[in-house]
């Protein structure tokens, strides 16, 4: 990596350049190197946060782009500077880990609409010079992957020997690998699924609404007008986060065990340890997250559809596809069930795509890709290897062994 | 039914005496028949509304209690005044319904701390003049059961044929068997369980929480404020509502569906049609109900814990019952799943209690017990004419066989 190093803000009559700021690497794009959205909006000057993890080799084949979660950022496997806490991924992502830094090339940005560097609502519009706001045009799960193609462009790096990611991740790695089938190796789409259900749609739309609700987002100028929605963020939140563990992990974790008492209070303060439990959640959501950028992310999900631009058929996606695919689901996880996963299942062997597929059992639901949960780690520790193998890379324990 | 009727708001000083409104019949309790609730607090004066159908024997052996849910009321057959819409269990109760009014006296009261006439936080406290707001205790599952039993004692109704209802219905039902074995001969708890889980805690405290963050809410006091916390209210029923539907249905009602549109709008208007239904769905629940009303009842649902008076034993609490169940769980019931109904009737054949259990295959999840699912009926149906007849009652198309 090269490329020339800058501090300015006023880049817009630049060409792409790094930056690397106290937190992040940072690839600013001018308005001449505008990004073409979904909406057909043509999005510029416009830039991309990310972490790398590990070295690129020579041959740069060993690169794995890591996509994170709704909530999630680039902060993969090291520590988030908002939150001082290790990285959402530092149990599958690191030396010695499933996906080992000291054999692959990890890349993580933060999503196109975003709030960790990333343009997103928060970003200035330089038509105006005040925050996008709602005046961002609306991004897709497509345009976060178009974004990264063009990093990687950027980083002059053709292909990716995986692209993995769990949820809204896991939306965007079979993105990649739809629109990019000549630049990805493997995939790993875990606790994903082809399209946003109706159900799922219901549930952002509650959340949508609770921060819309809220007389501090003002139309979304809350950041002009000094205020923050944080109100209707922590409820949308909580909403949320009820739909990321499964009933088994709550009854488990909480059941209907009191908080700090031994009897019921008669009254409205947190009676139960599931209620302070998630009202914590939501109070300390709003302290890493932009109330918009929730907007955004969440609307690019709704809107994920893998199949509509092919007609409707998901086989047709995937037609003619050689990346090798590793499908991970959870027993428990009741928002992406494991009837979304064999749907891409299904459309891949239609496709006669090389695919495995792994139902995991855990009660931990939709979360269980962000926890230690063994079966899950295995998993991908032997699909990578295979894939590397087959790549001609190092896999752990392994001297370099060319592709024949 | 000879109680004085009386229109004098001023009733804290007469003995309970029967009102019917424009709407509902009302009974008003003096200060000196106060209600003891499980708070320990004296609640008097106080007052429940309630519907009738049909007419009571005179053996008075004849009487049905029906039991409304969160949402509902007391309009169980008969059509709402707020809405001008039939009655919720109009497919149910009715001449020739499975709960037939040509045979049975139906009763169905308003619950305590709701909002159709029976003492809520609307009402207005004695002591101060103004709506009650937080200043009405708390009130449980058992404290709504206290005061229909007050009712039936109001109305000379010693017995009960039968008590059902869904959802927090089902949870009165099983209460009723609890605490007065001795007078309900039938039960069936539809939908419910023996105790609020800790998901179901969680959801209802999202929905509190909406509530509570509007500033319109006032802490509580907004209609002495001239105010109404809708935004909060509707984000409340929005989530709520999600949970009541199964996700087969969602997909099956609205699929990835557009709303009057070919094409996505790019915007955060409503692009899919589940998104105009749930705001559809609470804009119109706050124009009747009351917000304050929500926190209560929701509150008392979390509360429910049907074996905590009985050592945490839930064979203890059926001990000796002598009541005939028939417990309903819905297959896509994902709320109150049939591992709940499974744990009541575990515990009632533990307690030796005549019980008969029906899974009914339903892809409508929660809400089927409000809706037309013929094998529900049909079971409810057989069940009501297999106790009529041990009752000595005569069924549809059956002469009086008196008890043998």
């Amino acid at each position: 990596m090269s490329a020339d190093r800058a501090n300015s803000a006023a880049t817009e009559d630049l060409k792409a350049s790094e930056v690397e700021t106290p937190s992040s690497k940072l690839v600013r794009f001018s308005a001449d190197e505008a990004l073409e959205l979904d909406s057909g909006v043509r999005l510029g000057p416009w830039q991309i946060a990310y972490e790398t993890y590990g070295e690129l080799n020579a041959d740069k084949t060993n690169a794995v782009v890591v996509c994170h979660a709704l909530t999630g950022d680039q902060y993969a496997a090291s520590t988030n500077p908002v939150t001082g806490k290790p990285g959402w991924w530092s149990l599958m992502v690191g030396p010695g880990r499933p996906i080992d830094t000291n054999h692959y090339f990890v890349i993580c940005a933060n999503v196109l609409g975003g709030c960790l560097g990333t343009t997103g609502p928060a970003t200035l519009n330089p038509l105006t010079g005040a925050p996008y706001g709602l005046d961002l045009p609306v991004v897709t799960i497509r345009d976060m992957v178009r974004a990264q193609a063009r990093l990687l462009d950027h980083l002059e790096i053709e292909t990716l020997f995986a692209v993995i990611g769990g949820s809204m991740g896991g939306m965007q790695v079979l993105q990649w690998a739809v629109n990019y089938p000549e630049r990805v190796f493997a995939a790993v789409p875990i606790a994903a699924a082809a399209r946003h259900t109706s159900q799922n749609i219901a549930f952002h739309e509650v959340g949508r609404q609770a921060i819309m609700a809220d007389p501090d987002w003002r139309a979304g100028n809350y950041i002009q007008e000094g205020v923050r929605p944080t109100k209707g963020l922590a409820i949308a939140r909580m909403a949320a986060h009820v739909t990321y563990m499964s009933d088994e992990s709550l009854h488990q974790k909480f059941g209907r065990n009191l908080q700090d008492r031994d009897h019921l209070t008669f009254g409205f303060d947190a009676d139960f340890q599931i209620e302070s439990y998630l009202r914590h959640q939501g109070m300390t959501f709003v302290d890493r997250f932009d109330a918009n950028s929730y907007l955004y992310v969440t609307r690019a999900m709704d809107y994920f559809d893998l199949a509509q631009e092919f007609g409707g058929s998901l086989p047709n996606a995937f037609k003619d596809t050689r990346t090798r695919f590793c499908v991970m689901s959870f027993t428990s996880d009741w928002l992406f069930p494991t009837s979304e996963s064999r749907q891409v299942v299904k459309a891949l062997n239609a496709a006669a795509a090389n695919v495995s597929f792994v139902e995991i059992e855990s009660d931990r639901g939709h979360d269980s890709f962000l926890l230690d949960v063994p079966e899950m780690f295995q998993t991908i520790s032997g699909f990578i290897t295979g894939a590397a193998r087959a790549r001609g890379l190092p896999a752990p324990g392994e001297e370099v062994e060319p592709r024949s």
